[in-house]
C-alpha cells in the first residue's frame, strides 16, 4: 500500500479555460448555511461541519460566475442536499450495499422533486429539505427548466443504484458499463441542468435536445466525473480502500499496473475534454445568446470542479501526494495546457464513441 | 382461491370516449410482424406466438387513430418490444427478484436508445432491436420528441427496478409508494411520449412542460395502469397467484376484503379518470393543435387500452370472470356512463393529489 500510495501523483489537467468564481461567492454560502440549518441536513454537529465543508456554494458559484444571485443559492442547496444524500443514502451508508431498498429511496426521492407537496416534509428531512428546494425551483425557474432538472435528476438516482447494484455483487464492471455508469452516477447532469436555472436564462428547446448540443453536456459531465475519479482514487487510496473508479476498472479488465491505467485514464479524459472543447467551439457561431452561457458554463464547470476540488476537504490530501516521495523540487504542476492524447476519433467505448460523429469536418 | 375468484367480477368501466383504430390498423401489423422476424426478440415459435399475441399494432393503432403510418408503426415496434423486454428481463424473468441485476440490465437497455451504435446489436437481440427503434426514431422524430421519449423510457426502467426491489423483499408497498412506482411501472410514459410521434406533431416546450400538461398526462397514464391492474388481477386470479397491484396493496395495507379493495381502487380510478377529462377540457380552448392532438390521443389511449385488453390473450380469460359464477343474464356491462365516485378533490395520496391543484375553478 505504501508503494502503491508512494508511485500514485495526480497527473497535471489539461483545462485550457479560466477560472471564475461568482462575486457574491461568500454572500450565496452564508445564505446556503442558513438554509442548511434550517432544513437540518444533519443529525449532529460533525456532520453539520462534514456537509458545510463540501464548499457546495463555492462550487456551484464557479460554474455560473454571472449568475443571478437567488438562482445559484438554490443551485447551491441542491449541491449541499446532493453531497448530503449521497453520504448518508449513497455511497457510504448503509443503503450502498443494498439495491433493493435504494431504489425505493430513489423512487420516493425522485418522486418528491417531480410532484409538489408530495411529501410530510416532518418525516424526513432529507426529502423535506429538496422538496423545498422543489417549490423555490419552481418560482425562480421556467417550467422547462424544471422538468429538464426532474429528468436529470432521475438519471442520476437511475445511475447511483446501478453502482450499488454492483456494489452488492462486489463487481468491477467492464470499460463501457463503467462509462454508461459513472456518466449517470457522477451527478453531472443535474448539476448542469442547474446552470441555466443559475443564468436565468433558457436554452431554447431545439437547441438544448440538439445532438450536437447532448454530446457537448454529456463530454462537460464525463471529463468533470473522471477528474473527480482522480481526485477519489487519491483520497482512497489515503483511506486504504479503493471502489469503483476508472482506474481500477483499467486495472481490473484491462490488467494495467497502476501507472499505465493513469496514463489510460488520464488519456481517455483528455480525448474528452478535446471533443467538448471542439463541439462548444463548432456550435458557437450559430447559438442564441441563451446556448452560448450554457455552452460556455459547461466549461467553467469543469475548471470550477477541478479548482473546488483541489481545496474541499472531501477530497483534500492530509499531506498532499505531491509531496509523500519526490519532494517539492519534483512536484508534479496541477496545471498544463497540452492534452496528453491528441487522437482525434473515438476512443474504443462504444457508448460514448456517438459524440465524435458530432464533430463537423472541414471538407 | 375458488371462492375469490367466483366473488372477482370485473367492474364496468367509466370511459366517456368513444373508440377509434387507425384504419392501416393490419397493414402496419404486418409491417412489425416482419420486423419482429427481422430481429428476432423471441428463441422459439412459442414465444413469437407470445409476442405477437401482445397485439400491439392494434394496441397503438387505437391510440394514434390518425398518426402517420411509418410512425405508428415505429410506436407499435416499441410496444412490441416492451412487452417483449418486460417479459424475459422484468416481470417473470430471471432478473424479477434481482434488483442487483436488473438496474445493470436498465442501465445498459437505456444507453441503447440514448446512444446511437453503442452496442453490438449481434451480441442480444433485445438491446439490437431497441437500437434499431431508436435509429428509426432519429429519421422519424424531431430531437425534442426523442429526448421526451428517452426521458419517459428512463422513468419507466427506474419504477421498474423499485417494482422488483419489493418483489426480492417479497414486500407489498403502502398505496402512496404504489401509486408513485405504478405512475412509472405500467410504461405509460413511454407509451404516451410515442403519441406526438405517432402523430408527427411536436408539442412546443412551454406547452408540454407546463405542469397542468404534465397533470393531465400524468392522470392518463395512472388511469391506463390500474385499468391495466385489474385486468391483471383477474389474470393471475386465474393462474393462483397475484402480485403487487392495487386491489393487493389496499387489502393488505388498508385490511379491505378483496369486495372492498375492489371498490376502493375502482373509485380512486375513476376520480383519476374525470380528473383527467376535466384538464383536458380546461386545457383545450388555449392549447396549440399540437396539444390538442396530444391531450385528446391520451383520452383514446385509456379506451384504447381497455378496449385492447379485453381481447388480447395476455389478459384475456380461459372463460370470461364475468360467466364463472352467476351465469350471463347477470353479466356486468364492460362500459358505464357513470363515474362510481364523484368526490372532486383529491384523494389522500399525497404523491398525486397536486394535480388536483391544478384545476381551475371558476370564480
Amino acid at each position: 500500500m505504501t508503494g502503491l500510495r508512494a508511485r500514485f501523483q495526480m497527473p497535471p489537467f489539461y483545462c485550457p479555460i479560466e477560472p471564475a468564481l461568482h462575486p457574491d461567492a461568500d454572500m450565496i454560502e452564508k445564505r446556503a448555511i442558513e438554509w442548511l440549518d434550517r432544513v437540518g441536513i444533519y443529525e449532529n454537529e460533525t456532520q453539520r461541519t462534514r456537509v458545510i465543508g463540501t464548499n457546495s456554494a463555492e462550487f456551484f458559484s464557479r460554474f455560473t460566475p454571472e449568475g443571478v444571485d437567488d438562482n445559484v443559492l438554490l443551485a447551491a442547496q441542491w449541491v449541499y442536499w446532493g453531497f448530503a444524500f449521497d453520504d448518508v443514502r449513497c455511497d457510504r451508508g448503509p443503503l450502498s450495499d443494498r439495491p433493493d431498498r435504494f431504489v425505493r429511496v430513489a423512487g420516493r426521492v425522485q418522486r418528491v422533486i417531480e410532484a409538489p407537496h408530495s411529501v410530510d416534509t416532518a418525516d424526513d428531512p432529507y426529502l423535506g429539505a429538496l422538496h423545498d428546494i422543489g417549490l423555490t425551483m419552481r418560482e425562480l425557474a421556467t417550467p422547462t427548466q424544471v422538468r429538464r432538472f426532474i429528468d436529470a435528476h432521475r438519471a442520476w438516482l437511475h445511475a447511483v443504484a446501478w453502482q450499488i447494484g454492483n456494489q452488492a455483487r462486489n463487481e468491477m464492471p467492464g470499460l463501457n458499463d463503467y462509462i454508461t455508469m459513472r456518466l449517470g452516477s457522477c451527478g453531472g447532469f443535474p448539476t448542469m441542468a442547474l446552470l441555466e436555472i443559475g443564468n436565468g436564462a433558457e436554452v431554447p428547446a431545439h437547441e438544448m435536445d440538439h445532438p450536437t448540443v447532448r454530446a457537448a453536456t454529456e463530454a462537460a459531465v464525463l471529463t468533470a466525473g473522471l477528474d473527480n475519479d482522480l481526485h477519489s482514487y487519491r483520497r482512497e487510496l489515503q483511506q486504504q480502500h479503493t471502489d469503483q473508479n476508472i482506474i481500477n476498472v483499467l486495472m481490473h479488465h484491462e490488467g494495467h499496473d497502476l501507472e499505465r491505467a493513469l496514463v489510460e485514464a488520464v488519456g481517455l479524459r483528455d480525448r474528452i475534454m478535446q471533443l467538448y472543447l471542439r463541439l462548444h467551439a463548432q456550435l458557437l457561431p450559430e447559438a442564441s445568446n441563451e446556448l452560448r452561457t450554457y455552452l460556455t458554463c459547461l466549461g467553467k464547470g469543469i475548471r470550477g470542479n477541478v479548482d473546488w476540488a483541489l481545496r474541499v476537504p472531501r477530497y483534500a490530501a492530509p499531506s498532499p501526494p505531491d509531496e509523500s516521495s519526490t519532494g517539492s523540487q519534483h512536484r508534479t504542476p496541477v496545471w498544463t495546457d497540452t492534452p496528453s492524447d491528441r487522437t482525434p476519433g473515438p476512443p474504443a467505448v462504444p457508448a460514448i464513441s456517438w459524440w465524435w460523429d458530432r464533430v463537423e469536418h472541414d471538407e
